[in-house]
This record gives C-alpha cells, sequence and structure tokens, in this order.
C-alpha cells in the first residue's frame, strides 16, 4: 500500500528473478486489513474518476465505465462474495483488478493522475473522519444517558471522596455531571481534530502533484473535504490525523477507565452504591447472588488497549525521512483497532449507565461518615464568627475529635459540648451539619448543590438536543 | 499539594505521634518540584483576595494585606532569596506560611472558601496554559525561517524520496513547505488545546463548591480566563488539559524527528546536501573538517522524551476514581519537562534551519539518479498519446530498461532508440524528461512546481505576518 | 558525551568561528546530570591508568601521579567544592580538566587508548549495575516485611476477590505470600540483568577497537565484570542492559502498583481492613480521624513514571544505526529517574508494609459474605456425594438462592433444607461452610491453609537469610 | 476467560432476565482470539484428568472417556471443522461443551479441583513459552547468517560511523558481530524469561487452592513445568510473565529496528553499501532499475507494534488488585501479536541478511572517507613519539587541515609536509594510514582487526553448533 513504483509481483515484470516468499507476502502484503477501506477507496476512486472526466483528461464514456463498474465491485464486496487475493497485495489492486475484469481496458485508466500514495492517504483520512464522527455521535448518546442519571438523582446524596476517603458530602447528579463535562471536551477534542484532518490528498499523486491538468478542489469537495491539501509532499507524508485521533481517544479512555473505576469499587460488596444491571455483568453458576461487573471492567481495561495503538503509531513515525516509507503501512491495524475499541466501550459505558440501579440508602448512609461536614462547621466559624480560615479549622478539629471520643457525629454534640470549644458558636450551627444541609449550601457556581446540578443539567439537555 | 484535609506535618497536631522520616518526605514533598508554580500561585491568590473583597467576605483592609504581602512574597523568590521549606511540603504552604510572617493574621484569611486542591489546580492550568502560549509563539518562529528557506529554494531541484529511493524531482522550496504545514497543524492543536483548558478551577474548593457567596466569574475573569469550570468535582479531577498539551507536544515532536533524521541523513558524507552551521554541531579536535549534527541528533531523540512524559501521564491518571488522589502529583514533573524539552528543541530546530548551508550542486545531482523523471515520461505517453496508465507504465520500463542497458539518462536516448520502442513517442517528449522541466511541469494545486511552491509561500507569508 | 571526536568548546580550535550559543549548550551539555557518574568515572579511569602502567604503555610515575590525581578529584566532588563547568560539557572532560590542574602533562596520557565512547559506557554500566544491586537488596528487604507479616497472619482469615467481589475465603498470610513470589521474580530478573550487562566496554575506544597493546582482561577484572565485551561496536553502541534495567523496573512498578491500590482500597472507610501508619499517610488539621494513605497513592502512580522513562529510552533508540549517536545522551536522565523511583517505592512500601495495623475483625466478617464458601458446598457434593462438578454447581446455586431468600447464610440452613434440594447431603457437610474450615481445607500445594502458607513461611524465611 | 463465578449466559439459569445483548457479547467473549490456545488447552486438561484418576478424585474409566475425547476435539479443531460458538464465550467452555456432546456425563467431572482462572494461565502460559522457544530458535537462525556474513567479510573495509559521520575504519565482519552480540543477548534474555516462568499454576483452582487430594507435582510435570507455583493466588494473578517476554521482544524489535536502518540507509542511491535480493524488496513497474527495501521498513517499524503491546499490557496490569479481575482478559491479544510480529521480523530479517549482496567497493571507498585514519596517526605519535594524548590530537589536527588545504588524504602528504609539522614523524607512519593497516591493527580483544573478528567467528560458531 504505497507508491506506484511498488506493486504485486504481477507487475514486476520479468526482472525480479525470485518471487516473494511466504515470510515476504505475511509482512508485505496488506489486503487481510486494508480491505477495510474498501467503501472509502471506491467512493475515492469514483470522486478522481469524476474529475478526469470534468477536466477532459479522461473521456465521459470512460469516466461512466469506471463509475459503474466501481459500483459493481462496491456491492461485489458488501455482498461479500468478492474474491480478496493477497497475491495483489491492497485493497487498491484488488479493487483496480476486479475493475479491469469488469470494463476491460478504461480500467487502466483510472490511475491517471494518482499514485498509490494521494489514494491511500485519502482513503485512510476517510476512514478516520469517519471515525470522528462516530466519536461524536457515541460521546453525545453517553452524554445524554449521564444527565439523565443526573437528573433523577440531583438530591441523591453521596460521599465526595479524596483519596478514597469520604471528604465532603456531595450529589449523585453532581458526580454524573462531572463526566458529562469531562465527555464533552472528548468530544469537542473529536470535533477540533476532524476539522483540521479534514484536507484533502488526492492530486498529490506520489509525492510531487501531477502534470495533468487535475481539479483537486473539484474531488475535495466531492469527498466531504473542506480543501485540498496546500502541500503534495506533505499529503502523502503524515499521519498526524491518525496520531491526533488516537491521543484523543486515549484521552477518552482514561475518563472512561475513571468512571469504569468507580463502578467496580462501587459494585463492591463493601460499597454497594450501585448494582450492575444483568445484562453488563456476568454471574455465577454456583453463587447466584454474586455479579462480576465485566463490562466495567473491561472498559477500565481499555485504555491500555488504546494507549498500546497509539505508542505504536508514534514510535512508527519516529523519525521517518519524507515522503512515504513503508513503515507507514503499519498505521492501520492501530487506528482500526484503537477505534473499534473504543466505540465498543463508549456503547457499554452508555448501556451500564442507562441500566444502573443506584442504592441511594447507601450513598446517603456513606455521606455522613467521617464527620464529612467538619468542612462546613469550620466555613460557618468564619463565616458567621469571623474566624480566620487556619483558626476555624483547629476549632473544628477539636470538635470533631470530641466528638469521636464520645463515639457520636458532630451533630450529636450538645451545644453546652461545642461552646466548651468555641463561645462563639450557636444553634445556627446545627443547620450546617447535616448532609443534605451541607450539599444544599454549596451553591457557588458549579457546586453540588441540588439546585446548581439541576442548571447544569438543563444546561446540558439544551446543548445536547 | 492536594486537598485541604492534608497539610505539613506542622499542622497535623498532636495526633501524629511519630513525624514522616526522611523516606517519606522524600516520596511526598513536591516543594523541590512545584515551585515553579510561584508567580502563577500568587497570581491566583491575589484574584481570589481581590474577589473576597469585592463580595464582602473580606475586608477591604485584609485583601489590601494579602495582595501586597504577596506581592513582597514574589520578589522574594524572583529575588532569589526566598527560603524554601520541604517540611511545608509545597509551593501553596511555602507562600502561605512566609505571607503570615510578613502581614500576620490576615494571611489565615486568604484560604476561605479555597482549597488546596482548586488551588493547585488553577496553578497548574495557568502554567500550561502559558506553555500553550510558548508553543504556539516558538512553532511561529519555525515557520518563518522554514518559509524563508522554501523562498531561497523555491526552485532548487533535489530529489523526493520514497523508501529512501529516489522516486521523483522535487524542489527544496516544497520540501521546506511541508513542513510548514505540519508545524502549522501543531500550532493549531495548541491553540485548540488552550481554548479548551482555558476554563477556571478556582472556587472548586475542595471538590463539592463552597457555601461562601464567592463570585467565580470575576476570579476567571481576572486570570484571563473564558469562564470558570461549570463542575466542581471535574475541576479538581481532571487532568486531561495536560494530558492534551502532551499529546500535542508528542505529535510535534514527531514532526521535529521527522526534519532531524533528515538533517542527519543529508549531512552524511554520502549525501552532503547540507553543511549545519557551526553553532549546530560540534567537531572534532583530529578531525577539523568533520562536523558532528549533534543539535538534529538530539532533536530526533526528544520524541522519546516526550512521549515518555506523555506515557507517563496517561499510565497515572488511569482508573483513578475522582475527586483528587495523590496519584496526581506526579502531574507536573512529566509536564514541566515535556514543556522544557518542546521549547528547546524548536528554538535549537529554529536555529539550525535559519544556518543551514545547502549544496544546490549536490541536491541536483541527486535529483537525477534512478532515472527519476520515467514518471514524467510516463504521464507523457498517456497525455499525448492516449495510453492507458498502466500501457504506459509499461512502456516507460522498457526505455528504461534500454537506457539502463546503455549506462545513459532517459534524456539521451535517441528518437529512433524511443521509437523502437512506441511509435507515438515524438521530439515533444523531451521537454518533459530532464529534472527541472519535471517540477516546472507539476502544477497542479499544492505541487511542487516553482510556481506553486511561491504561491504557498507568499501565502504563508502573509498568515504569519 | 561520545566519542573523541567531539568535545568541548575549548578544544575545537579556531574553525568554529561562532561559539555554540544558549541553546545548543542547552541541548547539548550532560554536566547537569551525568556528574552523578563521577565515582564510576573515576573509579573507571584508576582501572584504566593501572592497566596502561602494566602494559607499558603509560609509565608508572605517570600512573601514579594519575591514580592519586583521580582520588584527589574524587574527595573534592566528595566534598562538595568542585567547580563544575558547563563549557566543559560532561563529567568526563570536568574530571580531565580537573586532573590536568592537579597533576599537569601527565594527565593528557590518560585517554591513551580510550574514547569517551567506551569511557561512557563503562561508566554508565557500572551505575546501572549499582542499582541492579540495590534493587536487589531493597526487595530483599521488602520480602522480609511480607514474610514476617504473612507469619503473623498465616490464619487471618479474609476475602479472596475476583472482579473486587468476594469469591471465597482466603488467609491474610496467603494473601502477602502472592506478593513475595512477584517480588522474588522481580528480584531475579535483576539477578539476571545483572549478570547480562556485566562485560566491560573499556578498551573499545571510539567504536574499533585499538592498536595500543591494552590488556582488556585486567581492566575488566578491577571493575568487577565478569569479561571484555567481545566487540567494540556493539560495546559502544548498544543500550540493552538499560532496557532491560528499566523493564525489569516497571514489572516491579507493575507489582507494587496493585498492593498500593489493595492498600487504598482496604484503607476506605467501607473496608477498613487495614490502618496506615501515620508514619505513611497524612492527616488533616480539621478532621483529626481521617488519614489519606498519600504514600500508597505515589506508590501506585510510580508505575507511570517508571514506564515513561522506559517508553523514552526504548523511543530514542528505535533506528539508530551504529555506532555512537548523540541521541543516546538522552539514556541517563531516564534510567536515573527510574532507578531512583524504584528505590524509593520499594522503600516506602517496605515501611508501610512493617507499620501497618490489620482489622481481623473486618476481615473476618468479610470473609463470609456473599456466600463465600458455596464453592466449598460443591466440591463436597463433588467428592462426598459423587456428582459430577457441573451438577453440584447447580446443586449449590439452588440452595444459596434459598438462604438467599430466608435472608441467612448457608451454614444456617438446617439439615432439612438441604435435604430438600439433595438427598444426599449429611451433617458432615457442615464441617466446610465455616470460613475457617474452608481455609484450612484448602490443602492443596500453594494452597490458601495455614498450614501450606506457614511452610512457604518457613521455605521463604530460610531463603531471605 | 476467568474464575468459574462466570461463565455461559447459557449458565446463568433463570436469575439473569435479560440476556447479554451484542455490545456485551463483543465486549466479554474471547472466543475469537482465545481459540488460538486450544492446543494447551486440551494437553492441561488431559494432564488434570491424568492426574485425577492418579490420585482417585476421578475413575480411570472416566479420565479415559475424557483423554479420548479430547484427542477427538483437538483433531476436530485442527481438522478445522470445529464450530465454535461465540454463546460459549471462550476456548475452555467451547471445548469442555463438545467434549460433553461426545462423552456425555463425564465431561461434567472433568473441571473438578480446578477453575478457568487456573485453566487459562495454565495454557497461557504454555502458550507464551512455547514462543518464548520459538525466538530463541528464531534468534539462533538470525545469528547463523550473520556469523556467515561476517565469516564472508571478515576483512572488507567499510566505515565505521559516529552521527552517521565516517568516523574510523571498520571491517564488514566485526559490524556483522556486532548484532550477533545483541542478539545472543537477546536470546538469553527470552531463555531467562522461559526458566522464571516455568512453574504450573494448575492446582491454584479459583485462587485459594482446592480441599481435593490433588498432586500438583504430577501435572507439573506432565506438562514440562519445572515446578508447581507455590502460591495459588499469586498463580492466578498475576502476568508478568507475559510481560516480560513482551519486553525482551522489544528489546530484540530495537537491535532489528537499528540493523533495518543501517539497511534502508546502505540501500539509498547514496550509500550503495548493500543491494537487497528481489525476494525481500519491490520493484517499480516504471523504474525497473529501483528496488524498495520494503522488508527492512516494515522490520524498522515492528518496535512500534511490540512496544504499543508491551505499553497496552502494562497498562491494563496497572493497579489491579488480587485475584483475578476481568481486565486481564486483555492480555492475549496483545502477546499474541507481538509474539507474531517479532518472529515475522526475525524471520525476515535472517533471510534479507541471507540474501544481501555487498558492494565491497562501496564500502572500501567510503572507508577512506574524511581522513578516517586520523585517530591512527595520532595513536602513532603517542605510541612511537611519546606525546600525551591530547598533544598528538592537535599535531594530527594541523596535519589534516593541510591535507584538505591541499585537496589530497593523509597518506598523499609528503614526509616533508609532516615534519614541518612534528620534527618526529618518519617513515613508518605510513604503515598505519592506509585503511586496511588500520583495521588490521586494532588487534585489541574484541577490535576490528580481521584477526579479532575471525576468533568471534570461529567462538560463536562453535557455540550456535
Amino acid at each position: 500500500m504505497t507508491d506506484d513504483t511498488k506493486s504485486s509481483n504481477a507487475m514486476w515484470g520479468g526482472r525480479f528473478a525470485a518471487g516473494p516468499d511466504a515470510i515476504m507476502e505475511a509482512i508485505n502484503a496488506s489486503i487481510s486489513f486494508d480491505k477495510r477501506l474498501y467503501a472509502q477507496d471506491i467512493r475515492g476512486s469514483r470522486a478522481h474518476a469524476a474529475m478526469l472526466a470534468a477536466t477532459g483528461i479522461l473521456s465521459n464514456k470512460d469516466a461512466e465505465a469506471i463509475g459503474e463498474g466501481l459500483l459493481t465491485v462496491l456491492s461485489e464486496i458488501e455482498g461479500g462474495d468478492f474474491p480478496f487475493s493477497t497475491a495483489l497485495e491492497d485493497i487498491h489492486m484488488n479493487v483496480e483488478a476486479r475493475l479491469k475484469e469488469i470494463i476491460g481496458e478504461p480500467a487502466g485508466r483510472l490511475h491517471t493522475a494518482r499514485s498509490r500514495n494521494d489514494q491511500v492517504a485519502t482513503d485512510f483520512r476517510l476512514w478516520v473522519r469517519d471515525q470522528a464522527d462516530a466519536a461524536i455521535a457515541s460521546l453525545t448518546a453517553l452524554m445524554k444517558v449521564m444527565v439523565a442519571q443526573a437528573e433523577q438523582g440531583a438530591d441523591w446524596v453521596m460521599p465526595g471522596f479524596t483519596h478514597l476517603q469520604t471528604a465532603q458530602p456531595v450529589t449523585w447528579g453532581h458526580q454524573m455531571m462531572a463526566y458529562v463535562e469531562m465527555f464533552a471536551r472528548d468530544r469537542s477534542r473529536f470535533e477540533d481534530a476532524r476539522k483540521r484532518m479534514n484536507e484533502c490528498p488526492l492530486g498529490a499523486a506520489a509525492l510531487a502533484g501531477t502534470g495533468f491538468a487535475i481539479d483537486r478542489h473539484m474531488t475535495a469537495e466531492a469527498l466531504g473535504f473542506d480543501r485540498p491539501a496546500a502541500n503534495s509532499l506533505d499529503a502523502v507524508s503524515d499521519r498526524d490525523f491518525a496520531l491526533e485521533f488516537l491521543s484523543a481517544s486515549a484521552i477518552c479512555a482514561v475518563h472512561l477507565s475513571r468512571l469504569a473505576e468507580e463502578l467496580v469499587i462501587w459494585s463492591s460488596a463493601q460499597f454497594r452504591f450501585v448494582a450492575m444491571s444483568d445484562k453488563w455483568s456476568t454471574g455465577s453458576s454456583i453463587m447466584p447472588q454474586k455479579r462480576n461487573p465485566d463490562a466495567a471492567e473491561l472498559i477500565r481495561a481499555k485504555i491500555g488497549r488504546i494507549m498500546g495503538a497509539t505508542v505504536a503509531l508514534f514510535t512508527v513515525m519516529k523519525g521517518l525521512p519524507l515522503a512515504y516509507s513503508k513503515d507507514m503501512q503499519e498505521d492501520k491495524e492501530q487506528v482500526f483497532d484503537a477505534a473499534d475499541t473504543l466505540m465498543l466501550a463508549l456503547a457499554a459505558m452508555t448501556g451500564m449507565i442507562a441500566d444502573l440501579t443506584v442504592n441511594t440508602d447507601k450513598l446517603e448512609a456513606a455521606a455522613a461518615n467521617g464527620f464529612s461536614t467538619a468542612t462546613d462547621l469550620a466555613d460557618w466559624l468564619v463565616r458567621e464568627a469571623g474566624l480566620p480560615f487556619r483558626d476555624a479549622h483547629h476549632v473544628t478539629g477539636t470538635l470533631v475529635a470530641m466528638a469521636e471520643g464520645k463515639g457520636c457525629d458532630l451533630p450529636d454534640l450538645t451545644l453546652e459540648d461545642m461552646q466548651s470549644v468555641h463561645p462563639a458558636l450557636n444553634d445556627s450551627v446545627y443547620d450546617v451539619l447535616g448532609v443534605h444541609n451541607s450539599v444544599a449550601s454549596r451553591q457557588s457556581y458549579g457546586g453540588t448543590a441540588p439546585d446548581q446540578v439541576r442548571a447544569q443539567v438543563a444546561r446540558w439537555k439544551e446543548l445536547l438536543g
């Protein structure tokens, strides 16, 4: 899959005394994986033929034969009875050879003013662009189910953790909306990547452009590109669009791994915050009550696979001189696998979140654990009693220690107890000590208060349509 | 460097019987590296104090004392005589502790409605944003010198390689402009990343927001952010802005590694396409004529370092539950090192390209090597004689074999020789066989023809200002 | 840091009109980090000088002066008052230049039959070998504290998890010994790496060996190497010993990350299996009861840092032609950082495990959770009643469902209840249903039975000395 | 592919109201790739059944039926007509379900005292062990062809490069033998890895061992393991053997990438040091003289793929609590792909080296380039005239500058010219100035002198058998 100076054995003519043996075929042929590009390849060839006709380089008759013939090839492939040949090395030669069988001589004119180098760059870019669109759609679907979860539980109180230790109460809706923000940034990364990659390599030919009076703007437009690539060497040499797609996928996979980790922990017998639907977990023939969060674990693992693909392509591209080097044939499998993995993980996560059962009792009970409203008490001392922040912390620490000593929670301390530590404490302090009061008070923009969460839910419902 | 529930030993009070020993200090303290954030930390604190005063949470007098005191701390640090303390763990506590020494009690009020979690997220984001700006400026400088190289050599003919084999003649200017396109995309990646990260975490507090009636839009604006982050949990938990910065840096480093590889190869005795300036190479006490392309080699290597930093932070972030986990303290050193490395590599490459001596004779001689205009001949047969592309290739192959047999180049074949292979060949074919004719003919948009190159140079000179 | 054909500016003589400016110095000089190799560098030079004298290449008088002078340099560096110079680029030139100041002319003879290429390869190899030794010692220390934990808790029952779901009861000692096996393999990896790298590059000179009649076996022996490297090109070109050290470190860091994750989860309020010592956690000024497992989180993160260093050096080394390329100067910082990180993480983990408080009540209560002895019941049916495994599973599932329906545990079912499901069940089944009975029954070699654990503890105590 | 508490849908019974839909099947089922383990799975099951019979846990009749039935399954799979079922999820259930169809009820007894967890760990370990053996054999084959190349060209002179600049003459044989040393270390890494992984997990059961009186030493021996794994939790939880295999593969792939890079550069029109055989390059229909070093480029790229797989599995394993987590299902595809890639790359490199044509004229001409024997001249001054090394370098530099000025090479300077620079120079200096004299003089152990190379060739021929 590369420039025209290379091609299948059949075309080398007599100079190559020895045919490539099985090893060479195994390392060299790409048809086993690049056949996935068949639709893009045919679409690109059809646009190219139409342009050749429009510019008078090809007769209308030939162009029509080519266009029709390619549609036949397309339907053969989609019908599942196309005989892919490894001897023909790649999808481009497979399609062209079959075209020749179907329409004869005009097939040999299709490759005018084109090379395998710009052809594969175009095909692959079209494919990656499709995947960017798929990622955008999948992320939108996931965000919608997370917003729905957030709306439902905008006021469910749960522990907010730092270091997996209870820190402060938050709301379930707030936790869900945190991921909506992350996935929204992921989505915008794919949107930016799509825009940046949306330049058409076709017409760059092998590397230098062509002497035929082609119209690159026409093919660019026909294929939905914003413009033709402005430098033919760059167009056939770079794969940064693939690296960017992989990087954006890897960042998204990090977000997924974090949510998946939370789901795994929350599903443990010790937490029981959530119960996975049967659809997304597996059971045991012997412990029927047991549900293993398989889908969550697999999603958690997928960052490995996507990061691996990312490192692979970065390593391949390191230090390659321009223009095309055969090393670049390694680009496709990595991106194929990463894209498949990402779409699958997003779909599974969407299903899991949609089907999640939340144990609100468990959440609320855990929220109060560990004197989680101590910060609220300290803030009260700052706000109502005018203590400096650091002093308020000291007073609060003493009260927590007192409660711990008594084996009770902060709201269980009497006012007398409290005032023995600091005289400014009064009845109104109890207003901030319960977990519901605590979350309700976090009214700063973007805070965990149910009102704030509902405002964000409303904003996102509007944005997500 | 984390939420307020943790802090330096001095503040743990009496409960921690045993002090953290040397190992814990070594693994836990971040001041050795996060002191780099001092300017951002002080800037953030000043904006926070001003907002607290504007919203009536802090008295104007206290806010003024804090603001002035922080400026004193800033000048102490920049003056080089600030006594950083490892016992105070991080830059935030170092600054605050010194502030207290300077202004006394009001210093304890600065941390109102704030936490180390949103503080460090803000500091780090400001720092990374500065680096995005630096990358944009550095890339612009590099593009300018490459455009200048391209302008100078818009019509210098050189070999265009595929597989490091001569494929077709191209122009030096075209080769330079290929990298301009790559670096332009790199630059736009940093621009996109900058926009996406430009939301202010300040006011997210530990993770849940705050009950104080703060004005997050005011601090966001004061710090040059587009808006406050819309979810407090997300604001303190995510580091995707750092992952995106690293990914964009790694893609740019791939481009640099490719150009550096070309420079190393082109500097070899066998190529001699270019000669490095003394500034960017090192010599030998014993072989005075020898110049090692050290800077190019080091730039080539930097993708390793930046990719390493990228993998490091992705690995760290994998599977971390919300909100803050101490693991995230590992974010800074990786980004610091990657940013330093990138800026240095960009500066060195800019210098190297600016100072490059190009051996145009060597370039041109190499351009004709290997019958590099065979494609032009084949295209002539298609265009002028109406042969299908594949047939034209066959005829050309025969002519090349004939020339090789005679030990001459294609233009040295007589018309008689040529017509013995295909009768349609006529005198006008010689017009396309020289390397200058070849490149001049590649007039397709984005092609290597000097006119096309000059058009791109003009476009970029306008864009780069 | 490289071959003799390059060296500090001072030696380039007049040919380099322009001095390297600040950028070149910043990218090129290595003294800021390679000064860490001073002891190895001096040790290597002393061995080299002694060999030159023994082979008559150097006079005894000169060799003595060099040997003594190098000891002076060593004590100056260790005394902290050695004036490192960036203009002298690297540790080798810094040491040699200072030697010349101290002993004069004979210093210029030290570099006979040697090059910076074999010198740096020797220095770095000695350094990495020291780190392999350090890793071996650190792992031994960690294994000892884990064996001690295992001995103490050989019969403490706890849940064995799969998917973070309770699967079967195991013993604390068994869990600890699982990590002893992992760390033992890690240790043996460092032992193997040490053996493989223990060949001496000294005498390979720049790349080709030397015409001086040196005795490479003598220097190899003096420096504790098993033999001289058998190919001079290989000796100066390869860094696989560093890649292997990094890989072994990364595998060890994976093991550490898994143990650290368990400690973080076990420290949560929901699990409370263990309590970290104050030494290895940080507290809160406001929630004095709270302890954040900072050290465990940081250890968990260190795989990121070490994996990053690993990827960095692999990427650097990719595709470098022999022999020395300047790219290879990037080898040291990555290995330095990875080695420092690993030793610190191992020390911190050793401290944490030694100081761990285990809540045996919590462990035991959790062990019974989720009908964790269902497998024991199924095994009983196979063993005592002759049911096929799959049928036994079916019967057990029905009994678990019955217990779940009654809200009781398996041992709480009456024999009548049991026999209503399968008539072969009899009183002896109760022997296998308690968690203590369950673990005691796992007597297969390497099983979780306390006897088995104690046997492994005894084996390891003997092996660890 | 995991513990017995999970299994195919068919076994979940009625509790799972909703069947796993297509997404869950896509993310969860492993049969599409783990069917590659069929031979290992059947071999392990046969050993297990034999042991169960020997220990009286299974009747001889049942064991025989199982053993025979499994052979039938094996031949069905190898015959290509085994109906793999995705609903049965993995290879283990596919084999067992088919066994049940063939032999009926006794099939249900095979899984006694075993779990999918130890079963898959055993299968996978057997598979990886086979690949270690394959790597050892492939590396041996490669070393043999390289030794043959070295023997043939033990005295062919070529340039030794540093920084891709000519540094000193070396011999072709020496260059080849440098890689033999590297591949030998690679081979020993696989040998060490094989030894370390050669412990049998079978009998670890789900994670805790079993109450059945099994004989783990018997199954270990039957499967060629050195011993049973000593801790059941470790046996089912760790995949460090796979990480080590990947790391060793990645280091080997770095070596391959370096040799491949040299071949690509050496094949360029500018170098022409070597010509690839037709078998390992591809031609052009239009430029018949052109040969693209496709195989070398693809081998160079393979470090990307193998490094990607390595990073993938390290990332997956990071932070997984014991024992089995479903994340670990991601282990196989990465190792499968890396192993396939490595074996293919080794085979292709072996073929390429065996078929390589070396242009000895080009090598020798290039060897003299750039005053490459200047070091020999300097060494002569040290050795014969007693100059300190640094002074000798200075004198040599002056002579090189003189030769450069005269446009001649060092041996072309007259003795008068030479003595005008340093009076000690005499006729014997010409002995060291030619490239053949230079390499012949490098007689230090491991040096490039043909005698030294032949000694190493002899050593390796003996070692390689």
